[in-house]
């Protein structure tokens, strides 16, 4: 890693070093660990107090943090210090390691149009008609099918695959194993199929007969806008006749299905293992926190949050805050929560004061 | 994509066309964004609204439905529109893009036997000893182990992976990234575990004890029938000692784990990120919502329907149709979950109650 | 497969052979599809009742079966026969059948240091100044990154992938499509976000701004211990600026999420589907059921149990046996879904209660 001194790392950052400007930092870690050499990240309080254990000579500390007190000799004060360590990180990340520029051993048909500094490589396959914008990165053994086009400065990285006829903007980064435009899960019975009845009657009839399921092929494709992240192996199939979409600036995490359809709105965040069924549109500003599942068919309103493995079986007006199974406002669930927990007591004093009422009763 | 004549559309659906049967269309397109030439799917009144704003001129429709008023020169009208698009959309699929034959940039072992008619993609590997069916695309960077054999007629998207000795019958389809015949999750330790006992003892007793875990080697594969489908980084493992079995016809989504020596039935749906636990048999007609988990060693019989991301912790039997964690009959649970979210005024109530009922022996 | 004899087998599995202990076995089988050269697996009274339908001359049985009434010549009696399979099935196990040495379809960076013995497949990447251990074999279509040290007798299958700058300790398995070393899920808007807020307030708060997110990279790597096992296409994110750890001895199932700077100790279980949130900690001997989730920042103790689908919102300290969404102790959980499943009959009897009790003062 290149070393950077204080001052500098400071003003990429936008904010002012104190004390020793001039130290030379060639790496970050957290207090108790940081060589001497390196930049300590001691953004709370709580994880100041590891600086006594490291070599730390510099940190990046909380607004009005007593840096002197911590034995520092060098300091970057930030009000939002999280915030900072998103440039900071910038700076110092080495980086994938791909070997940059074309491997000699890749499949690209010669109908593909790969832009100007753009680098694959090995055992990548570039299908026909697709196009690669400027600068982007196809990492090893990476998948581009015919037709898909992916805009300027994107990172695919080992192993993603995109299929056919998608479109990837700009600045699009895939992790490994993430794949684009799977088939939709889309089946149909010749005749109502017993979950359709099950759905229509909430669950009253069971279903008898049994259907062979015919296959409803996915001729859409899957957008994805500009900034999106796609966690490591991430699945978002193809839409059935148009394309599935996920708005610009919209971040997903790792092993997050999303079905044929959906639409997600921009500036999005879907948490690890989150499912979306087919068809439902989410809005923008949106988090869906880790494991949460939403039904088929469904509105998600802007600004909403499901907490940790909320399970979404109907659709949610913007700006709510959920969590549960089923889907409740945040506090009232906390409430029902609290409220389960003393169920096994609630119903043994509810059989005693029915005894305590029947009694007079039984006794007149 | 080749154009298709209305009435030829209508014929190969074993439907008819009404109105000028001899417009040429291209492709397919929801009515809102349909452009002349193509085919608008308005298979409800709710879809056909957006015909107004759409330049479709041909549109499949329900039966009964009103076309001319829709302003449309000629139609399909279909008993059940969203069956007719299963055939529509196999027509108009214009498939994986995949370069036809066989890549020269692959590794085959000279003992494989590859049929007539099957092509492999670039990067794929197949292993010694295995048997491809004829007509079967194999895409590329795909895997196939050795001595594992693969019916006709089958799609091995790009990335997907069967390991050593799996059977996969007829016109199986692999999504990219599925992994049929990873190791079974089977671990034991030298004396019994904490796990084991809290089984046993419904949790009351807490593991004190630590041991390492030995390693139960999967000796089975995976077996797959005809016209199964499986998604997405989907992960299906072997057995034990013998095949973990999936029955014709049954359908897996994307993100899925079917867990060793699982037997599935035929015709059965499994969507998005639903898990199913070691040795567990689920039956013919099955449909699993997204993100159902079920434990291992249950039977769920035929027809079960389980709603969306039910947790099902015992058996069920067949034609249950069930929803929540853990599993309880649909409509019952409706009504819990109805009951909850009154929980905390309820238990307000029964407080209220038991001031009231104490106060007159208090006031005595 | 090799034939061994049943006093053999006996032998390196430290148990004694019984009855005729010369008999050559070829494989292994469940009872009732066994033939007649093959060992059977009656590990318990219910499983042997297979022995009359299937062709096995020897079985293993549990200590003090009555081998001779189930009709069979020879037996080992083992005293755990579960943990007996361990040794039986690795003596069994065919292996996975990739072609032994190093392909010539590969791209191995000049600068990368390959062990005696080290198998490398075709199409696999190994990135500059990788490392791989001794006698470790690297599956087809395997990517190892830059800088990423392996130990020896490891097993990469084919497809997995490990990123730049990771640490495999020895005999690590990693099943295909497994993916050490995406990115970690990490993001901060400039200002308090809406997620920030609703965790403060727990929910009271609509989020009414929007903001993008900003991206924090991941400058830690990953490391698995000595004998780690991680399931197909599960991932492993690497830290933000120290390491995700995985502790020796841990066995991670299929499709498992594990987040950055995670810190799992040893011999755990994490079965299917578990996701685990950012900097969460999870301690020794720790089994984590199918499809349990774990949010961020928190603390699971030693030998801590969680049952299938468990959703953990807070930290749990060691010992303890939890179940259910949130995650309550397992046996009060048990009276909790009880309680639950008679809830609407509890709420008609409040009020039917709340009527009687009301009825006297009105009647006043």
């Amino acid at each position: 890693m290149t070393s950077h001194r204080l001052d500098a790392i400071a003003k990429a950052l936008g904010l002012e070093a104190v004390g020793r400007t001039d130290i030379a930092l060639s790496g970050v870690a957290e207090p108790q660990d940081c060589p001497a050499d390196w930049l300590a990240l001691a953004m709370k309080p709580d994880y100041a107090e590891g600086l006594a254990q490291g070599q730390a000579r510099a940190a990046i500390l909380w607004d009005g943090a007593d840096w002197q007190g911590y034995g520092l000799e060098g300091a970057i004060l930030a009000p939002r210090p999280r915030f900072a360590l998103s440039g900071l990180s910038a700076m110092m990340d080495p980086g994938a390691g791909y070997a940059p520029g074309i491997s000699e051993m890749t499949s690209i048909d010669p109908s593909a149009e790969i832009g100007a500094d753009v680098s694959i490589g090995a055992f990548a396959v570039i299908g026909a008609g697709a196009k690669i914008g400027a600068g982007t990165v196809i990492g090893p053994q990476a998948f581009v099918g015919a037709e898909t086009v992916i805009g300027e400065g994107g990172l695919i990285h080992a192993g993603a695959r995109i299929g056919a006829r998608c479109t990837l903007r700009d600045r699009v980064i895939l992790q490994p194993g993430a794949v684009i435009g799977g088939d939709g899960f889309s089946f149909v019975t010749p005749e109502a199929s017993g979950a359709e009845k099950a759905r229509e009657s909430l669950g009253g009839e069971a279903a008898a007969e049994g259907q062979p399921w015919a296959r409803i092929h996915s001729l859409g494709g899957v957008t994805l806008g500009d900034d999106v992240e796609v966690g490591a192996n991430t699945t978002i199939d193809r839409g059935t006749v148009r394309d599935t979409r996920i708005g610009r600036g919209t971040k997903i995490d790792s092993l997050v299905q999303v079905g044929h359809n959906v639409v997600v709105g921009e500036h999005s965040l879907l948490c690890g293992l989150v499912g979306i069924g087919g068809s439902t549109e989410i809005g923008s500003f949106v988090v869906l926190g880790g494991k949460t599942g939403v039904s088929d068919n469904l509105r998600i309103g802007d600004n909403v949050i499901c907490g940790g493995a909320t399970v979404v079986l109907s659709s949610i007006p913007k700006g709510r805050v959920v969590l549960g199974y089923p889907a409740v406002k945040m506090d009232q669930q906390i409430e029902i929560f609290k409220a389960m927990r003393r169920l096994p007591r609630l119903a043994r004093e509810v059989a005693a004061l029915r005894k305590a009422v029947s009694k007079p009763a039984a006794s007149e």
